[in-house]
């Protein structure tokens, strides 16, 4: 099952012609998370050919406008489309102000629920989890509050050796203990140990979105070992003082935390409007971290085993 | 000076891959009105590069989101992009209601006054004027009150013909009497025509845009000799019955309401999704008007004389 982010938008604050504000699907082995959702965002998705009722989930890191212009699209396509399944918002709390007039209007039509889980911008936090996969957020340093999100794989269960089934005559129940850890005990006494009748299982995979921020160190044991790391580098290090002064991150504090966290792989994304090229930013950050790639929109990054 | 109109948008409710939701941008003689504003309208506008600084009048003809959720986007824009004309805004007056909580959260920051015009959805009314151009709204049928937009060049002054300054010793200050029609008295009392010193103005180009309506002969008189009319059809005949139950147009309707009001040209738009070509849209209504075009995101049409 696949794990894998497609990047909808790699632009910053004002969109260009070939960059798209914010916005990204995380596939998380069939379970798929919208994660920003800047304007335009819907004509992205169905130019990746992401079929709208798979998304059930949008996650909003913060409320400025392009992280989110595209949402009242979205909620208002889906009712258009007929879809009935109810969407869960992970955002500030203050969203939902901000789109309610908008809903409003559109509210004798719609078909669905709208859950809204308001975000903690104070510590990492759990905000959902099924049998596949877990989500965190957790706060990043910007001029409002803004949250990152961290994607990880459950643990899964060993793998059976399946030649051992037919040679211990093993039951189906006892198949369900011995991939949780058990050992097997034959009818004869004979105590066969896990190690012997199972294979470790995949590691779980992760990845990491952190939006907008500035360089911020703090968020490096959360996201530690990180398979895939997004991070934000809206500017190089030659406007480094206007990445301090906008809180946002140059190629080279992105490719800091890539590091320090261990990350399998970097990718960098929220480009400044003023930059034609992404190569100066690849150029920066890979002295630091040489696993860098620079997002483009429509290109979906898999992480493997 | 031109006159002409340039398609952001083609879709209908939903965009598609490659038509996005309604929006156009109207040069009139060096006036640039914005009519519509439906999603990723600004990166539209990017690509055609056309300046946003241009823009000052934004034009909205209803509030179903196809035709405005694009319009917080341009506002933020004009801000980010250290934009300080005023922006006026043509459109019903609940849609101020509408973005007031996004407008708000921008506030610290806007650099520019936003000033509302609410439309008079009942009869046609002038809200536009001034030395080169002249708009009007005028009420269509929809679901929800909606206005069609009307763009007419203002009568021109005659043209001097040059020789008879010099033989007549022309005054500067006669000139500009006779280009308004005056005739020229000769310092001996000779009495020169009008007629004589002038040719006839260039004619005053129109464009006429007919957003979402069902089939209404009621706008034809208003549009009467419009050089250029856009009309929505966003079914073909086959599905009449749905043109009809959600009060849009067939080709064919659009069509007729060209035919009807003798217009120069006619451009069709706001097809729905489920057409992937627009081919049988002029099929449709090349049987009754000729002259007919079907809208292509990007694509500009001018009026010449």
């Amino acid at each position: 099952m696949p794990f894998e982010v497609t990047i909808l938008g790699s632009s910053s604050a004002t969109p260009t012609s070939d960059r798209y504000p914010t916005a990204q699907v995380i596939n998380a082995r069939g379970r798929y998370f919208l994660t920003d959702c800047g304007e335009g965002t819907q004509i992205q998705i169905r130019r990746q050919k992401i079929g709208f009722g798979k998304i059930r989930h949008i996650l909003i890191s913060h409320l400025h406008g392009d992280h989110y212009y595209g949402l009242i699209g979205m909620i208002s396509s889906f009712n258009l489309l007929g879809i009935h399944n109810d969407i869960h918002i992970y955002s500030h709390s203050q969203l939902k102000e901000l789109i309610q007039p908008q809903l409003d209007f559109l509210k004798k039509e719609l078909q669905f629920k709208i859950i809204f889980h308001p975000l903690n911008f104070k510590t990492p936090e759990k905000i959902f989890f099924d049998d596949k996969v877990e989500v965190y957020s957790f706060p990043l340093k910007h001029s409002i509050p803004c949250c990152g999100f961290l994607f990880r794989e459950r643990e899964r269960e060993s793998n059976m050796i399946k030649e051992y089934i037919e040679l211990y005559k093993i039951p189906v129940a006892d198949i369900k203990k011995i991939k949780k850890g058990a050992d097997f005990v034959t009818d004869d006494g004979m105590i066969i140990p896990n190690s012997q009748l199972t294979t470790p299982p995949l590691p779980p995979r992760s990845y990491a979105f952190c939006s907008d921020t500035a360089y911020y160190p703090e968020i490096v044991n959360t996201i530690k070992n990180v398979d895939l790391l997004y991070h934000e580098s809206t500017f190089t290090e030659e406007l480094k003082e206007w990445a301090v002064n906008t809180l946002h991150s140059t190629a080279l504090d992105a490719a800091k935390i890539a590091q320090a966290a261990n990350a399998g792989k970097l990718i960098l994304g929220h480009f400044s409007a003023r930059y034609k090229e992404t190569e100066i930013f690849l150029q920066e950050a890979r002295k630091v971290f040489p696993e860098t790639e620079a997002a483009v929109d429509g290109q979906t990054f898999k992480i493997s085993h």
